[in-house]
């Protein structure tokens, strides 16, 4: 075993700096000295206990960006000192009809989730990206293409896919008509995505303070949700909406702002929302939800961020003030991304 | 004004003989003798109550067969003797976007309801297919093509509209797999119609009696929905879920059928059921609803139907046993759609 040091959960959203141990590399792992984490609003959720698992001793981190330090024998795509991003999952079954669809994310057999999941062959529970080294196995690194900030980039490898999977699967591109509610990590890309397809973007916000942002992200436009007005001369007017709002809200009047055959995607929230069935019989609308990608998409994403320069606007911290970034992601104080800059764990 | 009969609502289920008037032609309607009219679910959740309409004096109806027996000065598409079908909605605005698309259903400012609708021009309540004669504006009519029987073909202009364009917006051909939950007025057509269309379909049904009867609609396979062995075993195995089930149930069981970017389109009773977000997650499902069809999508419908001699199964019954198909209907006992024979209105 090998010693690393990480943020781990006294049990709730308090993390503390400990040592704890990562497996010696098999045949086909990598390891990777960490350099840039992001701070997702799932991790927070997950600190919070909303995903049922666990909180004591968790190390959350599911984007991150480093530096191969070590291959395993058999690996062959990856050489010490290579640049690498990591996403939600280290491992699936490779097998079953997802797997085999490149849709590792919704492996059968259930994908390894990068923190708090169990390791398929030592049923160990994994610890993620808040900590200094990361094991893990091959293909599920991807090589960090050049030219891609290492942190503005780490958050591509959940709020990036996580948004970029829906748009693609939605067939998002030139004429589009697409509103991204809630403009934060999961909705901030995901209108760089969308303007960069081609799509013509709208952001969806409650307050008007947004818009200056909305534009320079390359939306066209921002409808004030708090404003009934402004709700009732966009109905009808999307193909879809990209719902990355990270807590309880109702769906009805984003469903409302969909066109014809329209598509509501609950990508920031989806736990226990009821969708309004009603409401979708008039234009055959339709909700859908997704989350992160699989080793094809993902692969793809990056591709496409690297040849349009798409890549977060982030807030590095070091990571001893992760305490901080958590308290203010919680409160939406964030512009849009914190990472943490994992050099102050030695 | 004009004098018809029909079959009239006392308030609730009972329906009783009564003269009622139609309008006077204007210049754009035809007059239509009412020949068969299918009983629609619908038509037994409006009674009820369930549509939020009175149901006081209502007169349900909206999938019917009939000839023409005049027509207005401007009508150049009909002529007297010309055998019609007319379905769900009797007019829209005509400009709106809904309307512009051929989706006239989806109207913006209201498709007017074929019976408990209210007229566009002078305002009055509208009163459905359960009578002798119905006037209504020439472009709502669609001429019922060659060889198609009129009695069959009556529910073709709800139950089977409905489960046709949501086949069609799902992109539903060959190789397709699709399951039809839920075999009455819906659901046999439903079958009838995926099949035609090349798809390989199965029914699921609570129970295994309806086997044979499914093969012979063009099923190859019934799932039985009360057994979970076999519900696992058809887990993430369908593209299309066709939801006719007309009262409360789950729809998280159906969910789990569906392959990745996979579709439930809820159509039998979507007015209460929370969908299951959290589950749309893996695989990326959709959940949709819909209802009928507009001009442009009944037209081919009907045309394709008389194609490959697609109608409903019937059980023809005088139109005084209303209130026997409406009691038979609200328990299941109908292979598959009552129609009623509007001859013993004189």
């Amino acid at each position: 075993m090998r010693t690393t040091t990480g943020w781990q959960s006294a049990g709730g959203t308090e993390l503390r700096r400990l040592p704890f141990e990562r497996r010696d590399l098999r045949d086909d792992d990598i390891a990777v000295r960490v350099d840039y984490c992001g701070v997702c609003h799932s991790d927070l959720h997950a600190l919070q206990g909303l995903t049922g698992k666990p909180t004591e001793g968790m190390v959350p981190g599911h984007e991150f960006t480093g530096t191969v330090t070590e291959v395993g024998p058999s690996v062959t795509d990856f050489a010490v000192g290579d640049r690498v991003a990591v996403g939600t999952i280290v491992d699936s079954c490779g097998k079953c009809a997802m797997c085999q669809a490149g849709q590792e994310n919704f492996c059968l057999e259930g994908g390894v989730n990068t923190y708090g999941g169990t390791d398929r062959i030592d049923g160990t529970v994994t610890k993620g990206g808040y900590s200094r080294e990361y094991v893990l196995r091959d293909k599920f690194a991807y090589r960090l293409p050049d030219g891609l900030d290492p942190a503005a980039a780490a958050p591509l490898l959940c709020a990036g896919i996580t948004t970029w999977e829906a748009m693609r699967a939605a067939g998002v591109g030139p004429g589009s008509k697409v509103a991204v509610a809630g403009l934060g990590g999961l909705g901030h890309l995901a209108v760089k995505f969308a303007a960069a397809l081609g799509a013509e973007v709208t952001v969806l916000s409650r307050t008007p303070d947004k818009l200056d942002d909305a534009r320079r992200l390359g939306a066209t436009d921002l409808v004030v949700t708090s404003d009934e007005a402004q709700l009732r001369q966009s109905a009808w007017r999307f193909d879809l909406v990209l719902d990355t709002i990270p807590g309880p809200h109702e769906l009805s009047p984003l469903v409302d702002l969909l066109t014809l055959d329209g598509t509501l995607s609950v990508l920031g929230y989806p736990l226990q929302e009821p969708a309004p069935l009603i409401k979708l019989v008039y234009g055959r609308k339709k909700v859908t939800s997704s989350g992160t990608g699989g080793r094809r998409g993902t692969a793809e994403m990056l591709a496409f961020a690297a040849e349009r320069g798409v890549v977060a606007d982030v807030e590095v911290l070091p990571s001893g003030r992760v305490g901080e970034a958590l308290e203010r992601l919680a409160r939406g104080d964030v512009r849009y991304r914190f990472v943490l800059d994992l050099a102050d764990l030695g």
